[in-house]
């Protein structure tokens, strides 16, 4: 257990701690006490069938959602739906191995039990259910690891879904994604002061947390980010004190097995682990409006792995977002970003199904 | 002075050493003893006017050159052109950190002075001047940072280049670029058994090394490369066994201090340092029939920056060329690279200038 203050409401807004209880893992092994991290905005209804559900991503949390997603002026509502966000497992505000202490003091740091994607959808769908009350959702949206986990709700629980909207990210991950988040992960591991995971302090391990910024530089926005200097838009004279007071700052605050952890799920992410290996079959099972949401200038979601899999997803449809910062368009910055997924999310969520 | 056996005969065929004598450096100082790795291939005419420069990318030496891209089958023909390889400076076999001894002992390993793209070029035609009596060049051509150097060549000495085959490079080094070989030298300097520069051998540097190859196989493959599992072609049965068999050894035999002296010269490549900055002045000086050939789907030197340049250099034409290896195409695995090359190739060396 590490005190870090970057995992309160101080950087992430309000937000409830609610536990499921005991949470056996896919892997084996179990957290005896899942506490995740719970964001609501809007009202439920009384039939109970007005909600949305929000994933999060690989250092995300609900707070990006809350500054640029959820509004009365977006397609999220909260007039008109019941929007729930779920901080996946491992991101440090929902159970984490910085935070792992009371009944989860076993788990704590190097002794994280390995979590997929699907054991965040299981604890997903049991706190809707147990919790709220929800059984039917109007759609699932996700960016990145988000969308891994629309995808497996989609696959897992398909009288659940609705509609589906998978943002910057794929169903199956891809081996291209797979070296990617290893290199990430390595720069963390090969960090002296990460000491096999049992580091006093996030800043015991500022050198490696730095290093992985700087992979993310190079593939977490486009090469025409860089070339057009769109971080001059953000105020900054240089790339490198781009890097120094934007991307370095906003990861080497956060918990390194924290994002190990998130990492090793992001690389199994699969959804044909519910199907032996087979990913049209597994694909088969959604019955969900899909949109899938590819950002064209990803570097490591590629429209063309997204496309692949639209295309076996029945009735769904490949809607591009074009953004000149790649993935990491996903924070919202350019300008034209949030109209294009609002205008997505607002046709599909206005489609009867 | 390090004893490194890779960089002999050994693993790089026959080769000259030719001294240039003192080489004064654009950045200030200079190499005492500047002796630079040469191979050739057919005979020079009477008029010494059948030649061809072959210039060596990152990591690359002129061997490649050798077992893939020349020979009678080839358009780089030594029955018809006298070809010339020379290793850049800081590549292992040319004088480099880890090899400065002699007259250079001054400069050995962290020592090493800074080295631009001009300056190997500037020793380049010292060289074939003075050894050879080359003062005209039918063709310069280069991969990557070879690409750079031809770039160079051709805005420097535009009298001297008849013919110019940028292949998947830029003549000015891009942002992104930079940041991904930023993040390459890392890998290096970031291993406590590099030592500021002063190992005693490159074996201590292994870890750092080991992870300089992920980051290629993230970013020197393609992103279909991976998906399409093209490493089977290759005879490998896993892509974690195509890193270990492949991607790790081919760069942990190497000197760590002799990568870092390319990388840096490599983010420095800009042809517009002769023109005050202005990148089209400088390529407007350009003479040379030139065909700019990026590689589909190269990761970090996109067709779209290299049609940018080539839209500015008079008489130029784009030759895309199809691999889906991406960058490390130019290794030439795919049996469809060399027959595209060579038609290339062919054809500008068939142009009448």
């Amino acid at each position: 257990m590490i005190d870090n203050p970057f995992y309160t409401s101080e950087f992430h807004g309000d937000y409830d701690i609610v536990s499921i209880g005991r949470l056996d893992l896919e892997d084996g092994g179990s957290i005896p006490d899942c506490r995740l991290a719970v964001t609501t905005w809007g009202e439920l209804n009384e039939a109970k069938d007005n909600a949305i559900l929000i994933t999060t991503w690989y250092s995300g949390t609900h707070q990006i959602w809350r500054d640029v997603y959820v509004g009365s002026n977006h397609a999220l509502n909260p007039e008109r739906y019941f929007i729930v966000a779920i901080n996946q497992i491992g991101n440090g505000l929902s159970v984490a191995p910085h935070n792992a202490d009371g009944r989860n003091a076993e788990l704590a740091m190097s002794n994280f039990p390995k979590v997929h994607i699907g054991d965040d959808v299981v604890a997903q769908e049991r706190l809707l259910r147990e919790h709220f009350g929800i059984e039917l959702l109007q759609l699932v949206v996700g960016g990145s690891m988000g969308a891994q986990q629309t995808y497996e709700w989609a696959v897992r629980f398909p009288d659940k879904v609705l509609r589906a909207a998978p943002i910057a990210g794929t169903a199956q991950n891809t081996p291209h994604d797979f070296l990617y988040t290893e290199a990430l992960s390595e720069q963390i591991r090969s960090d002296p002061g990460w000491a096999g995971g049992e580091y006093e302090s996030n800043a015991d391990v500022v050198d490696g947390l730095t290093r992985h910024a700087h992979i993310w530089a190079v593939m977490g926005f486009s090469t025409e980010f860089w070339k057009q200097e769109v971080w001059r838009a953000l105020d900054f004279d240089s790339k490198e004190a781009f890097l120094q007071g934007f991307l370095e700052p906003y990861f080497t605050v956060m918990d390194p097995n924290d994002l190990l952890s998130m990492a090793w799920k992001w690389q199994h992410g699969d959804v044909s682990r519910h199907t032996g290996g087979d990913l049209p079959a597994a694909l088969r099972r959604i019955t969900a409006r899909t949109f899938v949401m590819p950002i064209d200038e990803d570097m490591f979601f590629p429209v063309r792995d997204c496309r692949a899999e639209q295309e076996q997803i029945a009735g769904s449809e490949l809607r591009v977002i074009e953004d000149v910062l790649g993935h990491l368009g996903l924070f919202g910055v350019a300008p034209t970003y949030m109209p294009q997924i609002d205008r997505n999310l607002g046709e599909l969520l206005a489609t009867e199904v």
